[in-house]
């Protein structure tokens, strides 16, 4: 921890590096080893010790822009990584993806096997609304719990990311416009992430001003990040992602880079970041957001 | 809709056809069609018209018993169905149990892919908290949206029923000590019958006496619905069941049949139906838990 004791005046590094540290041990507290048929092992090696954890920075960003609830906010963190994660075990089981290689490590199904890699999924999808909801209702206040896994079930179900998986499934070898990419995408990644935002602006109390501004913020961004991630597909190695790169054109998939040129995807992410940004100046939240504007800034420069 | 003014005197038949009409009208509500790349119809197809609803039951007897909040009475049977459906959607699964009919159809994997089934089982999970976190909180108040939503994650999670599936994958051609039989059960089914149960009890306000029992009492007859569900995979076939019978032997996992023996496992259930009869007895609510009764009887007279 080696942020200053006035957060406005820390670096944005040292922010995230000890929010990554405080996520990290919650989520290490949050899934616990100890379950039946070593299921918690599967369930950790699917969470813990990868991933960039946006998800979990949008939130805490989100808090400190409202002065949220810190407990809250670290559940709604580690609940949203939780869903995202899960979506990931399932994604690369050999019946969607079939990928090998997640976050510099062997899929949680290569590892482990399907059975207990689909179930380890179907658990961490549970733990993710269990977490929202513990009994102990001074670390989150009930109707705080509601509205969290209102906002979580939203953004995780059929309508949200569920929902953009179905589409991106059904769209393999399919020409999409690019009304109909931006759907997938808006549910695909863009539902969790926006998701993530809300969660941790409901840890505070926020204007209807600044919920519709962190909303809209939430949106743009949960798009430029999987603009971003398609550019990233066409223009790194494996080594880099920790993934396997190239697969989206293997796949025959649709992405932003198919639909719009190498060019015209960096000029979309341009323009989205630009749309995040005005909506954290229309905010009314001030500085209160500059943590909101540096993720912005990151998630965009990953590829420029 | 055939039962009288007087739920007390109507006959069990009626009230049970009753409750299953609404709660079939309810999920035809709850699980839309309209939704994206067509993942609602198969949603749809893994929930409707089929299964004979015992956990939508249980809630909705334990809430009778409580006098509980009908709208939030009704959520919680579908949502513990949804949970209980997306389970039956994944576990049919070729990873899993790779099985080919359930409730008298072919299974959603076989019907639409393994693809559509796995992330139709994940939006079914989703949807199951969305149902307990509308945003109108006339609907449901949030802190019982919160109490309800707790209560399911802990049925349906590590602790509970996934992992119960854990331990049944692992266990297959492994001897299991009546223990380790009862512990896998206890989560595997029992957890989310002891759910349904509980949530249809937080929609009233009972007792902490009465809490307690109606706990004693879903544990003991989810246990006796697994003993009772072993004995009919080894007597009856497969027309009757509507499913796949005499798996469980075919593929060598452990069952209170292969632990106790038939007749073993009949006076196993009758047991367990005596300590649900006993606990409702000992619960203060007399009359009202009329429903959890009669509910007990029938599940273990569905074999004798």
């Amino acid at each position: 921890m080696t942020h200053t004791s006035d957060p406005a005046l820390a670096s944005f590094d040292s922010w995230m590096a000890a929010e990554l540290a405080a996520v990290e041990a919650k989520l290490d507290q949050l899934v616990v080893a100890d379950t039946p048929a070593g299921l918690g092992e599967v369930m950790r090696y699917g969470v813990l010790d990868g991933g960039k954890r946006l998800r979990p920075l949008l939130a805490l960003a989100a808090a400190a822009a409202v002065h949220g609830r810190r407990e809250a906010a670290l559940r709604a963190a580690c609940a949203a990584e939780l869903i995202h994660a899960y979506s990931l075990v399932h994604d690369d089981m050999p019946c969607m993806d079939n990928d090998v290689l997640r976050r510099g490590k062997a899929t949680v199904h290569v590892e482990y096997g399907e059975a207990r890699a689909m179930l380890a999924g179907d658990a961490m999808q549970a733990l993710a609304f269990e977490v929202l909801a513990p009994e102990d209702e001074d670390l989150i206040p009930a109707a705080l719990q509601a509205r969290l896994c209102r906002l979580l079930a939203q953004a995780a179900g059929v309508q949200g990311m569920a929902g953009g998986q179905a589409i991106d499934l059904a769209s393999v070898g399919q020409p999409l416009s690019e009304t109909q990419l931006q759907d997938m995408h808006r549910r695909k990644t863009g539902a969790l992430l926006q998701g993530a935002v809300l969660m941790g602006a409901a840890c505070g109390n926020p204007s209807a001003t600044a919920w519709a501004a962190l909303g809209d913020y939430g949106a743009a961004i949960g798009l430029a990040f999987q603009v971003v991630d398609d550019i990233l597909d066409v223009t790194q190695a494996s080594a880099t992602l920790g993934k396997t790169a190239g697969k989206d054109a293997d796949q025959d998939k649709p992405t932003y880079v198919s639909a719009l040129g190498l060019e015209g995807a960096r000029a979309r992410a341009r323009d989205l970041h630009r749309r995040a940004i005005d909506a954290l100046q229309g905010s009314g939240l001030g500085d209160a957001a500059l943590r909101l504007t540096q993720l912005a800034d990151r998630i965009v420069e990953r590829e420029f």
